[in-house]
């Protein structure tokens, strides 16, 4: 296996050792290119990238990221830039499309057959994120009164331009979906048999609108390679293969961490994104959270007359409702990620924050006495101790609670539990916080 | 396609009537009574599961999780276990002989045949977690002599009992890998072919101590189906396939977001875990974040004089160490799962906190003239006011910076970065946090 080193391409580039590179580049698998020429600088990729064959050319830029692969096309002429899109699949070439800017995808499109033109076209009527916009409209079809060896023959007929040809789908007259065979089971079946009487009937599908994350799920319960896609009249009109929804996976568990940080994901990515794109998507978040803070800070100052006299309660605070912050934290989390995975169902709501009431209740007990034993150390009043007991007791059953109950809550209301983060937690867990504490200050001191 | 519900399987199991449940489940697929026998009573699923034919029987088990397997097994006749046991993949049989105690375990493996018995615990002898735990050793193996007709033949006889026989591995007389050839590419080459002429040299591949989640990535990222794993001598032992990994990605995600949460996931899944297993899972990191926030109390305590005299300071904290947790978090988030996906090396670590330090301060700017504003209004003093402001702005870029910054440190000491969980980054934040508000009170107050 030869591993690329950009230095050695960027090297070889300076020193015009263009022979060399390219017989260095016609030793590697085309995903390694597509991943080495996306670290390197876009003239020496346009550089690098002329000297691959045409075949190899087609296959690197296919696994290019869109905003890399528009900057090719610009810097080639029009009959390189027809074959490269005309060799991408039809989902691959949709995402392109959506990408450039209009003028650029309608030159893009008059490059391609009238036939290409057509499904590139339907597949961008589909929304982004669902099924439809996934899918290639390229794959096998079969009869269901064909024999075993016909379709054998059909498949091999077919297979050089479809996505798939390890199953195959088959339809009446109508394009009606009726079942699906696995190329396998078409091997292990005698040549003379109908497809009718082996093919599995009503086979798993999904709609064209349908949720690419649903179709994923699907995929993945059921362990499927594809999933057929048919429209409003049960038509089929194309498969989702499992490369695309491997990435589609990955995709929402990267926008589920970031929305857990309280962060919205810029389209192109994090780290491409420009510095006031990357603060614009961060700070609508924290001004949201410093809005619900205020209500603390109105609360402490409420509570002047009261700290004026224990000084020594405003040393607890931080600790106090950072811990009430850490054990929302705990809770949010684990249900947030119970709800996506399907693992958690509404029905079991009320067990369940109820279960996390008695964790809550656990922890704050446990926890609650160590800090007793150091508050009474810090501050050498036994009162103020108990109140800072107390309070973590009060406020690791409240966080646990509302923690477990909020993703619930939103999907009530249909927000996604995914909108729940961290930070959100922690800042409605500080407004509890220092309520219960202040509460819970004000009825011990004065027995 | 048929739903199957719990409850009416309950009922039917109730009223006795069991040749119902039996043609209603005959009509599903075996996935879907897996799901659906998951959830109900260990009576009801054992009942259940004796209705339905052998060959589905034990679809269905395999589709179930080791310790319901375990449940079951204890529940049926020698004969009826050997049967499932013997129909598992070795793969998940390793799974379950892993779950269950030691006794039970020689038992079942004593039920195999001698061919299987080798095959499982040569598996069970590599770590869990490994390419070598999750790969079958049933593939189909080519000669590299052989012609494609040859090898379509060979495939077909052997399809029976292949996990895929979609890829097919090239070896030599010792076992070596040589090359791979795809069911897709044999189809399309002619008969007459030889093998060599038309393998991949070089394939992807994994070692047997590969971790699973990098194997996971190598199929993700090159498309593809199926890797081959060989042991320290190059020699093929097995394939991992795909349904394979896209559990275990899911896996992966899942504990990721666990651990940002600063959950430790118990084996048995956080919510079949008992509550004190639960709370012990939860309590030692709270343990520890309460340890490291005692030195927010001891700093806010030694400032009693301060505060005595500007009450008004202390109600301003929450929202200072908050928004400082919140940005920290935000920017752990990003650099975490940037590293995860590796879209973030390690090289431009420094670049990328400094990036990080410049949103922050972009950010501390833009919130602190609205904390200023709101801050005079509550307190009614300018330099109070001014105090906070300049308070936000410094804990803005430093929680940027540090939660930037984080989970590179973790790496260079060869910690997991997503140990750099939320509470953490919090608690972190609420020590610098009050550092920098007390440092900077008196800094201006002596103006």
């Amino acid at each position: 296996m030869v591993i690329l080193n950009q230095n050695t391409v960027t090297e070889h580039i300076q020193h015009k050792r263009f022979e060399q590179l390219r017989s260095m580049l016609l030793d590697c698998n085309a995903v390694d290119i597509a991943l080495l020429l996306r670290d390197i600088p876009a003239e020496d990729r346009a550089l690098a990238f002329r000297l691959l064959p045409k075949g190899l050319a087609v296959q690197v830029f296919e696994h290019m990221e869109p905003d890399q692969q528009h900057q090719l096309l610009e810097a080639f002429t029009t009959d390189t830039a027809r074959d490269l899109v005309m060799g991408m699949s039809p989902d691959d070439r949709a995402a392109l499309l959506d990408e450039v800017p209009a003028s650029v995808a309608s030159r893009l499109v008059r490059l391609l057959s009238p036939r290409e033109r057509k499904v590139t076209l339907e597949l961008l009527g589909y929304e982004e994120g669902t099924a439809g916009r996934l899918m290639t409209p390229y794959f096998v079809g079969l009869r269901d009164d064909m024999t075993v060896g016909q379709a054998l023959e059909r498949i091999r007929r077919m297979a050089h331009d479809r996505e798939t040809i390890y199953y195959a789908y088959v339809v009446d007259g109508e394009r009606h979906l009726l079942g699906a065979v696995s190329l396998k089971d078409l091997v292990l079946t005698h040549d003379d048999t109908r497809i009718s009487e082996m093919m599995t009937t009503s086979p798993k599908y999904v709609m064209t609108y349908t949720d690419q994350e649903d179709a994923a799920r699907l995929l993945q319960d059921y362990d499927l390679l594809a999933v057929p896609v048919v429209d409003s009249e049960n038509r089929l009109v194309g498969i989702v293969t499992w490369d695309d929804l491997a990435d589609v996976m990955e995709e929402e568990a990267t926008e589920d961490i970031y929305r857990y940080g309280a962060v919205e994901v810029p389209e192109e990515g994090y780290f491409r994104a420009s510095l006031l794109n990357v603060a614009r998507r961060r700070v609508v978040w924290l001004f949201l959270l410093i809005a619900v803070n205020t209500v603390t800070g109105s609360i402490i100052a409420g509570q002047s007359d009261l700290l004026q006299e224990v000084v020594i309660l405003a040393a607890f605070v931080p600790l106090l409702i950072g811990t009430g912050g850490n054990v929302g934290a705990q809770s949010s989390t684990v249900e947030i990620s119970g709800l996506a995975t399907g693992e958690v169902g509404g029905g079991r709501a009320a067990f369940i924050v109820g279960r996390e009431l008695a964790v809550g209740l656990l922890l704050g007990a446990l926890l609650g006495l160590l800090v007793v034993a150091w508050a009474y150390l810090l501050g050498r009043e036994l009162r103020v101790a108990i109140i800072v007991g107390v309070t973590l007791l009060a406020i690791s059953s409240m966080a646990a609670m509302v923690g477990g109950a909020l993703p619930f809550v939103f999907r009530v209301f249909k927000i996604d539990p995914a909108m729940v983060s961290a930070p959100f937690i922690t800042t409605v867990m500080d407004i509890f916080g220092v309520t219960l504490y202040f509460l819970i200050a004000h009825l011990l001191l004065r027995l």
